[in-house]
C-alpha cells in the first residue's frame, strides 16, 4: 500500500457503496468506527437511546455518578477539533468527563507543529501513539473516514468518532436528534421508566425541516436515520437556493419515505409534530449569496403559537441567530436546550458502546433501577 | 417573561437595592451564585476562613490530598473566561484540581461558535446544560449576576462564581485579601493550630492602598468586605485622577470607617499595617490618560524599608509592573505570592461551600487535626 | 541576593562547568530538575528505560492502568509551554494523564496577564504557587535552568522538567531516543521479558544523524547521552553550513568517541545500524539562508531500501515534511512512530522518578511480572 498513490479522500468515498463503507468501519457486526449516519440501523439506534437514557438515571445520584466516572477512567482521548466548534467540542468533553476519560485537544493548528510543515495524515497518526480514542471535527468531507481506515492499515485498534466533517456527515448530532425526537414522542413512557426504545415512534408524525437545507450537515444526517422508521413524513421548508440536495430526496424515495416542499413556513405548522429549525450557514458562502435571501421569511414567531399542535417539538440544533422567537424560550414546547444535554448523554453512550462498557451500564442499572 | 422587553444587565441592577440583590442570591439564607463582595457577611467570612485553613492542612498528607478530591469527584465546572486572565483562571483551576473537579474552559470567542452570530445569553444557557457550576470572568458588569438570574428563571440549579466583572466587582479576590490579612495579623494563633476566624483582628489596623484606587475593582471589592470589621482605618493613596471613588467613600461612611486621602506614600508607610499596591489599570484608558501620570510616585522602595512595621503585611493583587521593588521579594514582610497561593485555598473553600461539602471537610479536619 | 544585579540566565550558565551545573540540579544525589541531558549517567539512563518498560507493561491491563493513575493522583502539573510545540506537549500531557496527574496549561501568552506587563519570572513564581510540578518549554536557552535555580532560592520545592530550550537542550528527547534504541538493538531480549538495561548494546554500533544537524537540540542532546557508551561511533551528515556545532565534535572526542563526517548519505546508508532523520529548522533563519541549499539530498528514500541493514533502525523526532519517503512507512524499520510512543513511556517515567514513586512502580511489576 503505497500513500503516495492513493487516491484522495473524496476520491476512495465516492468509488465505495454506502453498504461496503459501512462494513469497513465495523468490527464483529458493531460500529468500530463512528463515521457515517449510515451505520447506525435501528436495533443500534434503539440500544443507544436505551443506554443514554440509562446513563442520565444513574448519574441523578452521587453514587451513581461516581460508578460512571470509573467506567472508562483507564481510557484517554483526543479531541481533533480542527473545525471552529464550542458545543459539539464542550460536549464531548463533558460526556468524557462523566465517563472518567481523562482528554486533551488539538483546536487550533495554528500553535502546533503544523506549520512547520507537517502532513494532517502525520499529525493524526502521532496522535493515536498518545490516546486511545480520537475524536474528530474536520472542515474536509471524508477525512475523518481516510483516517479511520489509516489508522486500521497502521494495524492500531484506535476508534474515530467523527464529529463533524465538513458540509456532509454528522451523525452524533442525528443520533442526539433521534434521541430528542423519542424522548419528545414517548415522554410519558420514559418518564414511567418504560426504557424501550424499539418501537417505532414516528409512524404518522411529520417533521418539518426549516432554512438552509442544502449546506446543514446536521439535517441530511438526520434524514439517514428517519428513514429507518416507516411512516414518517418530511417537509423541507426553504428558500429555492438552500432547499435540501437531489441526493437526500433519492435517498427518501429510495426508502419510501414521504416528503414535501414548501417555501412557506406558517402553511405546515400546524400539520408538524417536530419543527427542525436551522441558521443559514453562511460560512460556506462564496461570494456572499446569502445576503441576498429574505430569510426572515424562515423564521419560526410567537404569533405562529396559536397553530402548534400541542405536543409539537420545537427543535435547533444551535447556534441560533433569529430563527427562533426568543418569546418561544419559555414555551414547554421548546425543546432546543433539552437537545443540548442530550447530546451530551447520547455521545456518552456511543462512546461506552465502543468500549464495549455499555454491558456494564446496563447490568448497574437493572440492580439499581428494577421495578 | 419576556426576554425581548428585558432591561439591560446595568438597568436590572441599578434599579435594585444591595440587600435584594443579595438576597436573590442567596438559596436559604446561603449563598447560592457568589456575585457581589457585599454577599459575605462576618460569619460567612469567619466560616470560609477557616474551612480554606482546614483545606490547607488537610492537604499536608498524601491521604488529606486524596480525601480533598473525592469530595465533589461527582461535579463538573465550566471556566468561562471571555476577560483575559492566567492567574485567576488558574487559581480556580487548581481549586476544582484540588476537590477533584473535571473543568474545562471557554476562553477564547473567536475560536467558538459566537462567531456564527449567537447571543452571549445562549452561549451560557448552553453551557448550563454540560455542567454543574459556571466560573466566569467577564468585561461587562453585571453580567454574571444577569446570567445567574436566567439561569434561576429556568430552573437550573447551576450556581455562578463571579471571577471578576467589568471594573466593578471582584468577590473572590476580596475573599482572598481579607483571609490573607488575617494570617497576617493573626499569624502566631494560626500557627499555632488555632482556627478561630471570628475574632477582629483588624480592630486598630491601618490599611493602606496604593496606586491606581478609581479603576481597580480588587480595592473596591475588598473595601466592601473591610467595613465589616469595626475600629479599621484606610488610607488611599493615589494620584488625583485615580483616587477611590466617591461610592465607595460613601460606603465607608455609612459603615463608620475612619478613612484618609493621601498622594504621598512616603509619609504613610510608618503608619501602616498593611500597604496594598496596585498596578496602572491602562486597559482602562479612553485615550491613553495614564501616560500623564507620574506613577514612579506610587512605588514601594527598597528605600522606605527602615520605616516599616516589623509586622506590615506588603501585599499586590498582581501582576506587578514596577510597584514593588524587587528587592522587597525576599523581605519576609512581602505577601504577594502567598495571596496567590491563599486564593487558591480560598477558592477551593467557596466552591466545596457552594456545594455543601464543607461540613464533610470540617468533620474530617476535626478527626484528623483535634488536639 | 538582589535580584536586580543578577546577570542573565546565558551569563550565569557560560560561568559553571558543567558538572557543578549538574550537582546544582539535584538533591541527595538524585536528580530533581531535570534540565540537562549531562544530568543521566548511565546509571540513570539504564534505571529509566527499565521504569518505562515497566509501566507500559504494566498498562497492558485495565487494572494496571487503573494502579498507575493512583499514583500521582494527589500531585498537580503545570505545561508552561511558550513555544508552539503539539508533539511534546501532548506527550506530557499524556503522560501526565497516564499516573493520574491533574495539569492545566500556559501556551498562547497573549491571553494571559502578561500583556499587563508582568515579567516573566512573576509568572513562574505565580504558577509555583498552584502547582507541584512545572513542565517548560521555552525559546530562551537557559530560562528553565535559572527558573529552577529561583524556585529554590524561595526555598520552594518544585522541579522543573525541560521540555525543550532554545536551541541547546531538550533532554526528555534525548532520553526517549536512548529509549528507541535499546528497544531496537535489545528487541528479542525485551520482548522476552529481560529489562535489563545496563548493558551497552551500542558497542560496535554506527548511528548515522541526517540533516540539520546545526540547529536541532535534538541531536545536541542525544549526542551527549550516546557518549555514555563506549564503541559507539557517530557519521554526520548534513550539507556544510548546518553541520553538527564543534562544540559537540570536541565533546564527543573528549569522550574517545569515533566520529566522521559526510555529504552524501547514499554512501554511508549500508553501514548504519541507526539512521536518525531530521527537518530543516528553517524557523531558526536569520534571512531565509535555508532556501539554498539543496536538502533533497538529504532525503531517505525507498531506493536506499536495499542497502539497509536488516536491523536498522529508522528513527525521526517528527515532525518531518518529506525527509523519509512515505512508502517506508510500513517497512518495520521504520520507528518513528514508536518513538513517538517510547516518548510517553519515558515522559512518564521521569515523572515517576522525579516524585519518588518509582519503587512503587517497581514493587508492583515484580509483583505481577515476576517470573
Amino acid at each position: 500500500m503505497a500513500p503516495e498513490s492513493k487516491p484522495s479522500a473524496q476520491e476512495t468515498i465516492d468509488a465505495l457503496p454506502t453498504a461496503k463503507r459501512v462494513a469497513l468501519l465495523n468490527r464483529n457486526d458493531r460500529i468500530f468506527h463512528v463515521i457515517l449516519a449510515q451505520q447506525f440501523d435501528r436495533e443500534t439506534i434503539d440500544r443507544l437511546c436505551k443506554l443514554a437514557e440509562m446513563m442520565r438515571n444513574i448519574a441523578e445520584t452521587r453514587q451513581g455518578l461516581q460508578f460512571l466516572r470509573t467506567l472508562l477512567s483507564h481510557k484517554r482521548a483526543m479531541l481533533y477539533f480542527i473545525q471552529p466548534s464550542t458545543r459539539t467540542f464542550l460536549s464531548f468533553a463533558a460526556a468524557c468527563q462523566i465517563l472518567g476519560i481523562a482528554y486533551d485537544e488539538v483546536r487550533n493548528p495554528s500553535v502546533s507543529s503544523e506549520i512547520k510543515g507537517e502532513t494532517e495524515d502525520d499529525t493524526v497518526r502521532v496522535l493515536s501513539q498518545y490516546f486511545n480514542l480520537i475524536i474528530m471535527r474536520h472542515p474536509t468531507e471524508g477525512f475523518a473516514e481516510q483516517m479511520a481506515h489509516d489508522l486500521d492499515a497502521l494495524h492500531l485498534s484506535i476508534p474515530i468518532i467523527n464529529g463533524g466533517s465538513g458540509q456532509d456527515q454528522h451523525p452524533t448530532q442525528a443520533m442526539l436528534d433521534i434521541y430528542t425526537l423519542h424522548r419528545c414522542f414517548g415522554r410519558t413512557a420514559i418518564e414511567r421508566g418504560n426504557l424501550d426504545f424499539s418501537q417505532n415512534r414516528f409512524e404518522g408524525k411529520t417533521i418539518t425541516f426549516v432554512g438552509d437545507l442544502r449546506r446543514g450537515r446536521t439535517v441530511r444526517s438526520l434524514a439517514y436515520l428517519l428513514c429507518r422508521y416507516p411512516g414518517v413524513r418530511m417537509i423541507f421548508v426553504a428558500p429555492q437556493e438552500l432547499q435540501i440536495s437531489d441526493d437526500i430526496l433519492e435517498y427518501l424515495a429510495r426508502h419510501d419515505v414521504a416528503y414535501e416542499h414548501s417555501d412557506d413556513l406558517s402553511a405546515v405548522v400546524a400539520r408538524s409534530d417536530a419543527i427542525y429549525m436551522t441558521r443559514l450557514q453562511d460560512e460556506y458562502d462564496i461570494a456572499g449569496e446569502s445576503k441576498k435571501i429574505d430569510y426572515d421569511r424562515f423564521r419560526l414567531t410567537a404569533e405562529m403559537a396559536p397553530q402548534f399542535k400541542p405536543d409539537l417539538a420545537i427543535m435547533h440544533p444551535l447556534p441560533r441567530r433569529n430563527e427562533i422567537d426568543r418569546q418561544l424560550d419559555t414555551d414547554p414546547r421548546a425543546r432546543y436546550f433539552h437537545q443540548v444535554q442530550n447530546g451530551m448523554w447520547m455521545r456518552a453512550a456511543m462512546i461506552a458502546y465502543v468500549f464495549h462498557v455499555d454491558a456494564a451500564v446496563i447490568d448497574h442499572y437493572q440492580s439499581h433501577f428494577a421495578h
